[in-house]
């Protein structure tokens, strides 16, 4: 059957072949709505439509009232599957991962903490994920601090829970919960992850387990909402336990 | 061991117990700052730290410029498992669920729609989900027109996409996928969600499947991220084959 396209849809198609030929890249303001709406020869109402279609589509960002701007990469997506790994998870989509570590020390847990360790004591994991120079999330982990009492030596050293949680004899964790929230970035929190205030976050409240089934992290990640696409396949499998 | 909670912790536990004795009712403003500093004797820093701990935990909501709010609901767990169904879940968080349907219309896919469908034709099923009368998400849900001529029908008469799609003979539908992004509410949508411009709404892009493997519903949400939490557990088995 044949098919006529709108057309706001015409003029999104031809912005988006615009965006990917790189004439409008990425942090680029785009014209204004008076000058787009009189290029094309539409009205406001019609020219909205497209940039909705594109913003929906990740492509462009609305700034309030400072316009609309390519958006800077379009999102990571980032597995919620049962293993959930930030180091592969970025290499997945093709990006270079790298960690900035904020706050590495042993402390009396909170409540959250305690009732997801069910320990007193944790040693406390904070800093950013970032994906080829870009800050995707700042994450904050508590890990149970008797039973691991060398981990925040092995973190710094190998800058990666799988591999330091495998030093500590853990060879493999899988996630057992994770809960997702929608946040505002508000300051300090949004200077830090270098995101304007007022930015979507999608917030995650996450356990692991280790293959007996006892937590080893409770992890707080916030993500940039305008650089990650968080997705859950139910269908997986679990797989045969051991890492790699 | 003993732990000796920091100060803002203790303020944050008077406040939380405040609300939850409903002298804070939901809705309500809290106190200035400078009011609640002056009460408990601390500074403003000390006096943050306590707040943005119940802000964490969902209690109580800041709006820029307005003020510290009582959250008006604790977020209504909504689970990302193999079968997702509105109803279902909301029920289960011990809420009354209902729908108030904006448009049922049949039109030419737009290029996602045909994507995930692989269809030239759907039916348009968008409305706004609400739990005790408060708005959770506006939904938007395509279905192949050609294969269930009589959905539309069906989807006016009975409310529910699981009994429409059952009454075309799908009785059971999994989720294939869900894709997960957070986003900022702007009007109309805002409005229409009865939430402030600039809230935090979390957008889930979902693909259900019939019993072989065949998409039969593409479907765009909107939740608004003060009300909802979105929870996965990959632990989960697929179950046998059959609805309820």
């Amino acid at each position: 059957m044949t098919k006529r396209d709108p057309v706001w849809a015409a003029i999104a198609a031809i912005l988006r072949a615009e965006i990917a030929s790189g004439a409008c890249p990425p942090g680029s303001k785009l014209p204004t709505e008076a000058a787009l709406s009189a290029r094309f020869g539409v009205n406001r109402h019609t020219l909205r439509h497209a940039l909705a279609a594109l913003a929906e589509e990740g492509l462009v960002i609305a700034r309030r009232g400072a316009g609309v701007f390519v958006a800077a990469l379009p999102p990571t997506d980032y597995a919620l599957g049962r293993r959930v790994r930030f180091q592969e998870n970025v290499t997945a989509s093709g990006r270079t991962p790298s960690r900035q570590v904020l706050r590495l020390e042993t402390r009396p847990a909170e409540a959250a903490e305690r009732a997801a360790l069910g320990v007193a004591l944790v040693h406390l994991y904070e800093g950013l994920s970032l994906a080829d120079g870009v800050v995707l999330a700042q994450f904050r982990s508590a890990f149970p601090a008797e039973r691991f009492p060398a981990l925040p030596e092995a973190l710094a050293r190998l800058g990666s829970v799988t591999a330091a949680l495998a030093e500590m004899g853990v060879c493999d964790y899988t996630r057992a919960s994770t809960r997702i929230t929608a946040k505002i970035a508000r300051n300090p929190q949004a200077a830090l992850m270098h995101l304007p205030e007022g930015a979507a976050l999608l917030r995650t409240e996450a356990v692991n387990v280790d293959a007996t089934g006892v937590p080893v992290e409770y992890g707080l990640t916030w993500f940039a909402g305008d650089h990650v696409a968080l997705t859950v396949a139910p269908d997986a499998r679990p797989q045969a336990g051991t890492s790699s």
